[in-house]
């Protein structure tokens, strides 16, 4: 038998606390679960730097990542037999949903924002590059690991399939809003998924949903919308990844500066050369990044020592709404004030910003394209969602913007009591 | 206001899965979370290797200790005015709740194995010694961290308090069961806390159980016996134990046989030395631990190598029941077989044998003593519950043991297939 | 002791699947409970027809009135010491929460309308009539059964009292929106009630939310929109009760016209005449009803034998979409054409119209008055709950009607085939 | 088509708070649930006067039905393609188990003791009878009806398909449990059932278990024996069933003794005769008994109209532990007691039993022969459950027994003071 067709002589089971039973019977599924690859995603939280928000937080996205390979094999379990459905790009389908993270690094957020990198890119080139995985791909048929990294950069020309992975209503969201829900303990993530499931219908160039589960469907959207507020942007969270950026920065200049470290940040060299090769990319895990950011606790640049400190140990920079945007001139004053008191503004005042678009349709001329949601009329139409529902356009293209400033609240209270910079400053961040 | 008496301004709350929110007024318990002792446990893994098994089992020991704070917050609200009970010793029950588990390492059973350690010692050098935790206790009064430890440590006179967190059904094992089976997703673990808590009575020393509880504690006890053997004594989570306890024996065989590390394991050396100080034990978290297994992959030594692969890349050993008090022959001749084949039978051939007691009274004479659960009859006499329910009085007192081999499979496999040996060895493994 | 402030002996403990246990400690609480009033709750389903469509939404309102009364009784434990809140008007706000429905007959909306009746006007004419109840409330003092009407009434001068019964987001909506998606399986009706139980604050005159519980009202203010067009306009549960209404207009009917019933409607008697005494009021439980329509199945009027065999073995009718406001053409020759069928129009075509309006603040002038929800800002100021959330605002004052043809499809089948009548029939059904 | 193979157009979906959803293609289980026999079930309470007791238990046997119904066809789903299982007999596993209990009337087990029925006897007279269930089975096939009740019977040739309805673990036991637990609120009923049905495997004349499921059904066995004790033998309950006993015995009586009711039992009159025909006994559901309760609290017999006050506003009997079989004397005692007092104890003194045995396998030479659970072997080999589980082994075959009496606190509460016939009873009662 081909091996893209083998099947396991038993089918495998992991056991999940959110579909309950992740199913696996296709040989590739199961060898590519096996690869360092996809096992390193075991030392990679899903949400960063939520667990010190959220202290349930701690899944990793290897977690994530089967779940939406068992939501894609659900989906596509009823697209059995319907039109537009061809059964040969079902393990296709099942492969991208699987490996859609794979390039995903620690803390992605800060690596990328300090670095410039971009873990999409890593995705393809662990599916392209020379890793167990790729190996396994390359097994199933020549074409395949580019199929795959073309499903997940959306460059696919069935654009029915890139749609399982990457829409509005796509497994990767509806597991991470589920998982992420059950793993906070926050009661917001929930909707009736298996609703959602139910009233999925395959189409010439994507996933529709039928009218009936319009309901369902604005459920999701509203948990997503309370997920990003009061999870993804949650200020306390914001806050580690502030002061988790600000680390990177500090080594990297250290490093610029010839500084002479105690414990020398090996895993690191690449990526301030901005040369990161494959392979030191995929040694850098979580429990690496951590080693290092407690051993720097001790390290004598009082600035690397006190920000791994904080992050370590969690004590946190506060934060104000501040947008420095409307309020120019206390942003001015606020870095001098700072710089006279001996607090580096560099890396002791940091404007963050979220902002969420809950749910939005192609406008022509705009910059990103979002793929509207769109449902099956009983006559047989499409609609487009936020024209047969009033939630959903109350909402539709409202973008929200937050401004936050973060500074670390402690340095502040410690300056003397006569001296009139820190009244100053209390009186700006008091508003 | 004593320190002692100290109110939070306004509560604060943490959202937790299992006990939805975790509630915290005392100051003292607010500066004692806040250390870098208490903030270490959330990078040491409740279940150790079980997120190996069980994809979701990736919770901290921080979400466990908070958990048990929590039930013995709510049981003691319950006994305000009763009899027997003692408000002055709310505090030092609280403390006790949290701090129960302070001196857990990373992979504790396997460190504690291999270097002859014990984690309950840690956890009163931590209270009593040089640290946050110990001022903070310091400042409530002179002889609360002494309380504290005598408390877990089960030497503290007032046998009340003590059998709050260390008894047959005590805050920890309720918090432990409801907990990792939430978060491990099987069905077992669960029983109706609410109805237990609100059945508890204290008396003169311990806490005993209103008879009308009694199926809930049944039911209790039946899901602590299905987590044992379906959860806690896991075959795969065992086998990646096996694992790294064999790595921790190879390194420190090959630091005393003078090996040269290319990444020294210089956070091992006090181990090693057999005098580990708390500084040394504290940095020692699974983050450090990850980081060496994941360096000792490239390592030259073979054996080490091999090994630290295996529990990076869960390339795990198989197993089978095998017991060798039975088996003696079989046992000697597997291990010759295997150094002909070259493989090292002291890492990679290891029995392991998981018991359980699912539940015990005392009986005179015996070594462990394991304090009985009592029932409060309705006429206000104490019956020991086995004497009550069929089903305990069933289970009671049965010791279950389990014993398993674990082995290299690849390896075997890996042999000649013309060698003698490799067909010996399939032979025995397979009955 | 005075009565009104006697305790059980022990706490008395209903199981309850919703509010997982419900607590009654005062006796007059108690005693109320074992009235044969309140026990006739017992025997009217709180959803009425909506166990046509929902099997699982077969449970009482005697249910749903533990449950207010157990949500008042938490709501005014946090409110205890605090600002504003009176502990003599606790007793009060528990009785009026646990007898607030107890007006309520068997179907009450098919009732109401085709009676005239008005359930609130029986919940005050039991509560202050020559009842059980009344006797109870009078021990307590001889004002409070007025006072007890009155919150229910929303005339008692102490409006926090009544918004905790009477408001937008009240304990009587946060127990049927939980209740009710329990029983029925829907998934929508969740929100974090225990988090909206912990940030209501008792002000002059109403109860208010801490600002940072306001996510958790916009959820419920979702789930409350959901519940309203997914369970509780339901065009199946809709049709059930044009059905209903019809039975109770055909017996009236058939009553006044003289016509001899087999089975006389002696407990309707009084219904016909507008003249409803309170003792034949709450002899008219659902099984009495139930029992005349099972036995008028065998009526040799044959509308009303087979409305009632309708009913009884749900054969109900169709519905489509249709505003006989906006096709008054089709309405009025539909009804030309049912008669010419020989199809009763005035029993066998009915429109019914539903709307919502999930959420609105005062606005001057409007006929009905709706009290705002406000929060309580971080500075200490009230703001109305629109002006601070978008997803709120954007559903605010903004009222969604609905309207439904309801006939009997398989009438109109049974035409003969030959017949114009049957296909103009079906022309304008189908649109 | 075939009737028997027809196919919904569409997939018809009920909501289910148990199973989530019911799902139904076939066109003759669709018409079957049409049938006024299949929706009678609606107006029978699944768990008879368990609501007296848990406020939650209102739920009806049509919705048991439904689930037991949508278990087997889950089981069967996973046995296509399986040895020994016969996908022709698809559809008469799930008529069977859709219509297991279609011959349960109102509150059967007082019935059925009463008047000396037999509720599966009227199931097989629905089926083979003349009905609409019936005429829909005879189209299927002529044989089919009587296929249908044989299985329901036990008589079915094959026994694999009847150990799908009728073992110690069939679909029947495993909806009761779950559904019970669900709507009682208690926490005792639940266990995975997704996983006991993933390891069901077909044999030749039953279905068994894999071995490496045993653990979900030791929990199974456990959920059942709690539920046993703490739900469905609950005093409370039965104090209303013995109520219920009594009040049919007294109206029994009644009528043999020519005593002219206000209100005549017209619905009770073949039942008094012995000779109940099929229609007289549909017309019996709940709603109909209870509207005789209710009117006979105003009859002037005071036994009767005590009795029917008692059970419509649950002013229910007393109890204590007593077994008349021990305790002779005390038993002739009361009875005398009772006489002189002038409390009838024909009516108002009864002793109930309730017994129950977890699990059994088959003992040769006992009266009722139990089908024992086996296990599947990893070799092949099959094995009874008891021999593998220490748990199950522990309760297995240990029939539990509680005798209770019941009788009226409150009539002898009101005797006399002086009375030395009170003293006496208390004196007996409270032992």
């Amino acid at each position: 038998m081909a091996y893209r067709d083998e099947q396991l002589h038993e089918e495998k089971v992991f056991k999940d606390p959110v579909h309950r039973y992740i199913h696996v019977r296709d040989r590739v599924i199961w060898d590519l679960i096996g690869t360092p690859e996809f096992q390193r995603l075991r030392r990679i939280k899903q949400l960063g730097t939520s667990y010190l928000t959220f202290h349930g937080a701690e899944h990793s996205r290897f977690n994530h990542s089967l779940g939406v390979y068992e939501i894609v094999r659900r989906i596509i379990e009823n697209f059995r037999h319907r039109p537009f459905w061809n059964e040969e790009e079902r393990l296709l389908c099942l492969t991208a949903a699987l490996l859609h993270d794979l390039g995903h690094g620690p803390f992605s957020h800060s690596f990328e924002k300090v670095f410039g990198l971009d873990h999409e890119d890593f995705t393809r080139r662990i599916i392209l590059g020379n890793t167990s995985v790729n190996q396994i791909l390359q097994r199933v048929s020549p074409d395949f690991p580019k199929n795959v990294a073309d499903v997940i950069h959306k460059t696919y020309p069935n654009k029915l399939v890139v749609s399982l992975i990457s829409s509005q209503i796509d497994a990767d969201r509806m597991d991470y809003l589920l998982r992420d829900a059950y793993y906070t303990g926050v009661s917001y993530g929930h909707f009736d998924m298996e609703r959602i499931l139910r009233v999925m219908r395959p189409m010439e160039d994507q996933v529709v949903i039928k009218y009936s589960g319009m309901h369902a469907v604005e459920d999701y959207i509203m948990s997503r919308y309370q997920m990003y507020w009061q999870v993804y942007f949650h200020p306390v969270t914001r806050s580690a990844e502030v002061i988790l950026s600000k680390i990177l920065q500090r080594v990297k200049e250290l490093y610029e500066s010839g500084y002479e470290f105690h414990v020398k940040p090996v895993h690191f060299l690449s990526f301030f050369n901005q040369e990161v090769n494959l392979e030191e990319y995929v040694k850098l895990d979580e429990a690496v990044v951590l080693y290092y950011f407690q051993t720097w606790v001790d390290e004598k640049d009082p600035v690397l020592s006190d920000l791994c400190n904080r992050f370590v140990n969690r004590h946190l920079f506060k934060y104000i709404e501040f947008n420095p945007n409307l309020q120019l001139k206390q942003w001015a004053e606020l870095q001098q004030l700072f710089k006279k008191a001996g607090i580096d503004p560099e890396y002791y005042l940091e404007v963050d910003s979220s902002s969420d678009l809950p749910y939005d349709f192609y406008r022509p001329g705009e910059e990103e394209e979002r793929l509207p949601i769109h449902l099956l009329m009983p006559d047989g139409e499409l609609r487009e969602l936020s024209r047969q529902s009033d939630i959903v356009e109350s909402i539709s293209g409202k973008k929200r913007t937050d401004h936050k400033l973060y500074f670390p609240m402690d340095f502040i209270e410690g300056l003397s009591e006569r001296s009139k910079i820190k009244k100053r400053i209390l009186e700006i961040l008091h508003g």
